[in-house]
């Protein structure tokens, strides 16, 4: 599907619980041009992320909502077809949050140039992008393992997990990852080369990490939250640090869930407990690119990506992703390379 | 009440839920002698704290708990009386984990001697102690206030958190006291210079927070845990420190009960959780010491102490420790100075 305009996701209404079709739509506007101080993007892949749920929630966080009528907030890679500031050339391959369309205009600030020799273009928005990035520094500054650490990853098979298991086994790390088929796990020890993976949906999680952990978790990578989470924290160590990087059991709850106040744990175990943004690091983020890029030509770090086709279907992507139903790094091909 | 004999307080069965005089028993036995290598020790003060309530507990924890018809564990300083070891001399004021008796043997391994001239000799197990270091280090090395941070406190009349409060105070912070009584309250601002004191059997504690914490709370000191904690963590600012030292709120719990799952809220503040025991700090106690004392002598720190005669006393004692029923730093007077 194309057309001669610009296709854009805007929110029609904000989700309930899980998201459905008709929180968003597909509305059509015309191809904007840069006014003096901008360029305008074609989107080439759009990236969908869990952050993303909490866009759309409304209410204050860490970043301002989108407004109902809005376009879908969201990393995009694309070509600049109009430029109208010396930065920028016509051709050049950017990456930045230009949203769920297939057009968008940059003054430039949050756009950068997309090194094309150091992997294919989507891995600007996974393993070389924010995910990477959030693996990267979430792992190695907030988590600080050490050799010989046990590594816990929650949604293991995803954007960021994939990353972590494997820096992870990279800085000498017994690494573990928690995820919800035999497909992913088999994915992430055969072909990632992490030391277990449990199935949350199938297997007891107690008994499972018991088994995967004889030495105990030294560091928690969660993605997650919840029951999973509740899990991990009954096995971690002396000293061990938990890295709280997602919760997505926890996004699309109607209600808030009660969990166990289990707080005492963490002074049982002098354990630390941490919250980031990835943005924090934001002055290192070209140190952390150099080094993945480094890994990934030394065979080290591998990737998958789930690729869907058509901005259309960027909806019930997402629906899928907070389902986890995706199977590695979720991209939309918004159109040809 | 005396004896010619060693009376004990000892574990007559594990607590279900508060702890009633039924768990505890009064027993007397033979005064100790010291063999080759070990000291004899006359109690003078015993030290009730919260902690108490985990080794009565059974079950693995970071220490071994208090086996059925064993004595009660128990910071004590007292006098030497007996010595077979040059270490020790009789006379010398000592302090050490000697349990809930009369009279202890000790090997000197866990004893220290205490310095007369820094305080009154109860001091030595509170603001110069345990409960003094546990402030000391928890707030400066754990909490790591910065001039102008909001400092919240739980259990802010307590042996730790009257000390946290001060120290905050010196480091430039304002600090904001949680207690359960007005008189409490009264005591910790008017007292102890707290700028704010909230209590929360009385107060609405999202609105008191508010308005005690206009800049929100960027170190929280937590001595408690539960609902209080909960609703502190809804006012942490970016880059807060939650210092995990209690949750006094739920050691006497016969089922442990559910709580918001609120680890999403560090991620938003990209905040830290970290639980801690003041044993990981045993080789700077000294430097923590000097330090209050010198504070006690500027006058920048005071403590209050509640004072129960007799080590029958001390389960009815250390019963209403477990429900916010001391004012200050709970002590036993076993015998006279």
């Amino acid at each position: 599907m194309t057309s001669d305009g610009n296709r854009q996701i805007t929110l029609s209404q904000r989700p309930v619980g899980y998201p459905t079709e008709s929180d968003f739509s597909l509305v059509e506007s015309p191809v904007p041009h840069p006014r003096e101080g901008e360029v305008g993007v074609q989107a080439i892949w759009l990236s969908l992320d869990p952050y993303q749920r909490g866009r759309i929630r409304g209410g204050a966080s860490y970043a301002a909502p989108v407004e109902l009528g809005e376009v879908i907030t969201g990393g995009v890679v694309g070509r600049v077809i109009e430029s109208r500031t010396p930065s920028f050339q016509v051709g050049d391959i950017v990456e930045g949050p230009l949203g769920w369309q297939e057009y968008a205009l940059s003054d430039g600030r949050n756009l950068r140039k997309v090194d094309t020799t150091m992997g294919p273009l989507p891995t600007a928005l996974g393993v070389l992008g924010m995910p990477g990035m959030t693996a990267y520094f979430g792992l190695l500054d907030v988590g600080q393992p050490k050799p010989g650490d046990t590594v816990v990853i929650s949604a293991a098979s995803g954007a960021v997990g994939q990353v972590v298991g494997q820096i992870a086994k990279i800085m000498g790390c017994r690494a573990v990852g928690i995820a919800g088929s035999q497909e992913k796990i088999d994915y992430i020890v055969d072909e990632l080369g992490f030391d277990a993976g449990i199935n949350y949906k199938t297997e007891n999680l107690d008994t499972a990490l018991a088994t995967a952990c004889p030495l105990g978790v030294d560091v928690y990578f969660d993605n997650v939250g919840g029951v999973v989470t509740d899990a991990v924290l009954e096995h971690i160590n002396t000293f061990a640090r938990n890295v709280i990087c997602g919760q997505i059991s926890q996004y699309n709850l109607e209600e808030p869930e009660p969990g166990p106040r289990n707080l005492g744990l963490l002074i049982i175990h002098q354990a630390r407990m941490e919250g980031f943004l990835v943005f924090q690091f934001a002055h290192r983020y070209e140190e952390g690119r150099q080094r993945i890029a480094g890994w990934m030509k030394a065979g080290k770090v591998k990737y998958r990506e789930h690729v869907v086709e058509g901005l259309e279907n960027a909806p019930r992507a997402f629906m899928g992703l907070m389902r986890g139903e995706n199977f590695g790094k979720l991209l939309i091909k918004v159109s040809g390379e």
